[in-house]
């Protein structure tokens, strides 16, 4: 570590020299720490903007040496760590505790904004411990020291983190706040980072740290921070346009539908924590972490239209501040307590989420005596019923996606005959064919390739050491998706290597059913997804069978892959699937050891007008993904005559609409007219007239 | 008013110096208030219990005398109000508030038990407003008041309260506690009684005052009792024993379950104010109710297994004190508080149901210095899952009851033929055939017997002005129970007067339908009903129908037809439907001003063993209710393969298990043979092979 520093101490100290001498708008030392802030976020397509930062014209020279850096200093900030650094970073840590009189520390894999995706600098967990999975916490006490993962993450964890330093447990069998409430003793005072906890995230560790008697203390100086010493800086994504032609509305009158919604719920103000509601809001996007194009941020939104947005000011382009409109105010991230303090002297009543804001935003208002107002983001309902255009753009999307899994899928065949393509090969392969899409921007989460007992892995992300061959009598399950400037993607298609079990086949077909259940699916307005997830898992349960995840999650445009408030699931759920949101169709099942299965499209909810005899307002969905599903795998004698002909209706649609964009491509084309031939059903047997039929 | 209860005094006089000078146990004024107190239950089986408080030995001359007295008391009881009593009665408790110093107070409909049936004594909203629903609450402000129904009654509030005293709202678009906040003022004092709402309940109406500045105080002597001049005395229906044949399992045993779970939920003691909690535990039953052998009181259980049961020892005979054993320790009411309180002194930590148990007691708990655990009735589950023999006690009802229907049916089918037939005289007809079984001690709810449009209704109650008759081309619902010694039972049938329209027997069959699904599924140990709902819905949304009431509601044996925690409904509820617990399956239609449909069976979940393949515990449900369904309104070109399979299987299972009630009454065999015979599918036409399908 230490010789790392020493070295790139030297590199940067030439270069600052370099760029003081070349006369530019910032000064080296601030052009190097812009330099460093763009390396830590996951920014690759908007050099030009950071650039223009540093100043307007420059050589082509000059540009290539400050991006060669950029790469640098993001290498450099991605490499593992040497072994063996756990037990000195965990001792680090807890003689900071001491000094600064605290018996405990808790460790949440959050940062700020309770995303999906963290920065570099928030990767605090994955310092301290080792552990990289997305979800858990660290709880470290002066004699003792533990971390909680989900079931996902228990092998990860056991290979990741160190036994002998921190006791490992399952989140839900030793929840953190039970584990406290064992080990905490009255007087202890634990500390906790105010920004990485939602106030009702802080709720149980109060609770806990009350019952045995301690004090829960709240550090805003993270000490963690204190002992990284080359902990990345807070990432400096540039913050850009998103056009109205994919937006599909002004920011205007978005702000003004918010600030609305603020008034009903008797609010002055809302505050925004979340980065994906700011970039729908304002209509930008920006770079900060990665997949997902979401710009790290704070907003206070005003019943009068107002938005006063917190960033880092080098984020900013003077494009982007003319894009902003004069709504919108801008102030540097240190500005936003300030901004609070002034809520709470005018007594304003303001509209904070207590599972998304950090309850540090909580706490100052409610010391500069704000009202506070528990409710949901104001942002994530209308965020989530897209409008026409970006239904249109998603549409458009999903064309170009599904014909780069069509070309895809072509080569696969092929490749995969041979028994030896591995999972990563295809995984590149796949990327590579969406890269040749238009307004394709990267993948929109890390692919999921497994073939045979990889793909029972739920969560499977390939490693050099799990890489496996497609093998003949193999499933392979292939999750993945694109963000597009119009739209973002997320699809899944299980495919046989070969010829596939009546094992195989029976549960594929099972899978498919409840599939195209939900898509069929007629619901009355009000209807929430929690209602309708049993319709996807109906086949399975007939056969003793069912996959452990969720059914459907709510998709962004050209934002989160994964966002709320909608969403298929056994948990219990009462947000409505309205008109416009997208969701996903994920019914799978995983044998585990042996194979994985999943058929996911996403698909959007439709109001359904006209309808025959109809009562009420009723809503039904329209599928977006046209991707062909593995016919070899269908048992049609387990098919209904409604399901074979939704099938055939899929395919026929999926032919229609790739073609076009498969015209370059003869093999992909060929691929395409075979892969959605129309199934028929099986010829009815004489011979065994009580032939099994599923139940349902 | 005045006249009757000075006659009523006169004859009281008379019959006390008659009973004093019999030289019996009881003193006469002791024994007129006994009677008045079972007079004011729903006793009508245990006569013997009382008269044994009166004296051991009895001429049956006096016994003649006493009971003749007990139905003159009740008659007197029930007897309709004389006309515009209202507004007196209005301003008797204001004027009473007024001398309290209160500006308002809250009049629910609820007792102290917050169950479905109130005693007379506690019906306190329809004494003060004329309004008999069975839910609602009224505020009473010095210068305004109003009452709030549900949407079931907001006809009948129309019709009952004087819209010049009070405003008429619908409980969910003006909430009580949104009322309540605009039209109280900073320093005003709102009253209620504790004993009638919950810590839950009271919560919003604590926000409200809050809000508007103002203060909610309690009054434990509730000021309307004050100025209820004849307001009936607590009811004293005798307690019986509840049988082991019937109950299956000794009441230590359960006390010894309930004392485990106390300590697992880390409490030293449980409150009870759940009078069917209280019956189970204690395998007792009364009749302080109608419909619903409930024997009110209180009770606390502790850890160690002991119960102290607080009810008038006027409800225990001598049997009943052996009965219960000696952990059970007996005081009156007015011992309940002394109790909280000794918890409190001895700082024990109590369990208790902040959405059943009055907030009396939680406040007394907490001034005592108790600790207070909140959580639900922990005897809530353990009474859901019934036992083995309670099981097959539930299925020889369910025989018996389903002779009594059958009967019914036989003789419908010739008196509704002619069409003059009224809805009250059939339900009377269905109440003189159950009385003829075994066991049965009552309805366990007041019929619905509607004709045509009033089948539309879904919680009608015929009334002389409503009384229709029956006439051809109506549908008839009639949905009624009973309640046995040996179960409790809840069936709802929809029978065609004449020759039913199409539209009739599509919309019958896609109720039909969605019966089968729930009837016919299979579902993971875990599940709630929650999830199944939408199951027994989709038929009707795939074309724009639904229906406005829950699926399935949990029943008791021999107690409550309606009773927690499992329901199968839209509203969320993670309560798992487990092995043993009874939940009725009854989805419907209902088109406003024509008819009604509703097909309701009682099933019970079971735990399916041995299905092959399975790699889960599933469950599943055994229907339990045995009456026919009416095959003329069943479209079999609606209907699957299997779910006409579920149905003829269903019919010759009816007519297996019906037929030996039935020898003695062979129209009533004739019809049960004609009513369960098996339904052919339709013949195959050629002519339309893409004949409309259901999709799902």
């Amino acid at each position: 570590m230490q010789t790392r520093s020493i070295k790139s101490l030297a590199k940067e100290a030439a270069l600052v020299g370099a760029l003081d001498k070349a006369g530019i708008l910032l000064g080296g030392a601030a052009a190097l720490a812009l330099i460093k802030g763009v390396a830590a976020s996951a920014d690759e397509k908007h050099d030009a903007a950071w650039l223009a930062q540093i100043a307007p014209t420059r050589s082509a020279a000059l540009d290539r040496q400050l991006i060669a850096l950029k790469n640098t200093l993001r290498i450099a900030m991605d490499r593992g760590d040497e072994k063996n650094v756990a037990p000195a970073r965990l001792a680090a840590l807890r003689s900071e505790l001491r000094r600064q009189s605290l018996d405990g520390f808790l460790v949440p894999l959050a940062d700020e904004h309770q995303g999906e995706y963290v920065a570099r600098r928030a990767r605090r967990l994955a310092w301290l411990t080792g552990f990289t999975g997305s979800a858990g916490i660290a709880i470290v006490l002066a004699e003792r020291a533990a971390i909680f993962v989900d079931g996902r993450y228990t092998l990860q964890a056991a290979a990741q983190v160190d036994g002998t330093l921190y006791e490992r447990h399952h989140l839900t069998e030793v929840p953190p706040d039970r584990w406290l409430a064992e080990h905490l003793r009255s007087g202890l005072r634990l500390g906790y980072d105010p920004w990485l906890h939602t106030e009702d995230g802080r709720a149980r560790y109060l609770k806990a740290c009350k019952a045995a008697g301690a004090d829960l203390i709240a550090r805003a100086a993270n000490p963690l921070d204190a002992v990284w010493h080359d902990q990345p800086p807070p990432p400096l994504a540039p913050i850009v346009p998103h056009a109205l032609e994919f937006a599909g509305r002004a920011a205007d009158e978005k702000q003004a539908e918010i600030a609305a919604l603020i008034k009903t719920a008797k609010a002055d103000a809302a505050i925004l924590s979340a980065p994906d509601s700011i970039a729908w809001l304002l209509n930008v996007r920006g770079g900060d972490v990665a997949c997902t194009p979401l710009p790290h941020g704070f907003a206070i939104v005003g019943a009068d239209s107002s938005v006063a947005l917190f960033v880092d000011p080098r984020k900013i382009s003077p494009d982007l501040r003319g894009h902003l409109g004069h709504q919108v105010s801008l102030a540097a991230p240190d500005g936003f307590g300030p901004a609070l303090d002034a809520l709470g002297a005018l007594r304003r009543a303001v509209l904070i989420d207590p599972q998304g804001a950090p309850c540090w935003a909580v706490d100052r208002l409610t010391m500069a005596g704000a009202t506070i107002m528990r409710g949901a983001d104001p942002c994530a309902r209308p965020k989530a019923c897209k409008n026409a255009i970006e239904l249109d753009g998603t549409r458009a999307a999903h064309r170009r996606d599904g014909a780069a899994l069509v070309r895809f899928l072509a080569w696969l065949e092929r490749a995969a005959a041979k028994g030896r393509l591995k999972e990563s090969a295809a995984a590149d392969r796949l990327l590579t064919e969406r890269q040749k899409n238009d307004r394709f921007m990267g993948p929109s989460f890390e692919t999921i390739s497994g073939a045979g007992p990889n793909g029972a892995i739920v969560h499977y992300r390939v490693t050099p050491a799990t890489d496996r061959r497609l093998e003949p009598g193999m499933l392979y399950l292939l999750d993945s998706g694109g963000q597009y400037l119009d739209g973002t993607t997320d699809v899944t298609r299980t495919i046989a290597v070969g010829k596939p079990s009546p094992e195989q086949r029976d549960r594929f077909t099972r899978v498919l059913k409840g599939h195209i259940a939900l898509a069929l699916a007629r619901f009355p307005s009000g209807t929430s997804g929690s209602q309708l997830d049993a319709l996807a898992r109906q086949h399975l349960w007939q056969a003793g069978l069912d996959f452990d995840h969720g059914t459907g999650h709510g998709v962004g445009s050209y934002l989160g892959v994964h966002e709320g408030p909608q969403r298929i699931s056994k948990l219990p759920n009462t947000v409505a699937l309205e008109p416009g949101m997208i969701v996903s169709n994920e019914p799978g099942y995983y044998k585990t050891g042996a194979f994985g299965i999943r058929i996911e499209n996403l698909v959007v909810v439709q109001a359904l007008e006209g309808l025959k005899g109809t009562e009420r307002p009723m809503r039904g969905f329209e599928t977006l993904t046209l991707v062909p599903i593995d016919r070899r795998l269908v048992d049609t004698a387990l098919m209904s005559a409604d399901e074979l002909a939704w099938l055939n209706t899929y395919h026929a649609m999926v032919r229609e609409r790739l073609s076009p964009l498969l015209k370059g491509t003869p093999e992909a084309m060929r691929y395409l007219r075979r892969a959605t031939l129309a199934l028929k059903p099986p010829k009815k047997s004489t011979r065994a007239p009580k032939r099994r039929r599923d139940k349902r």
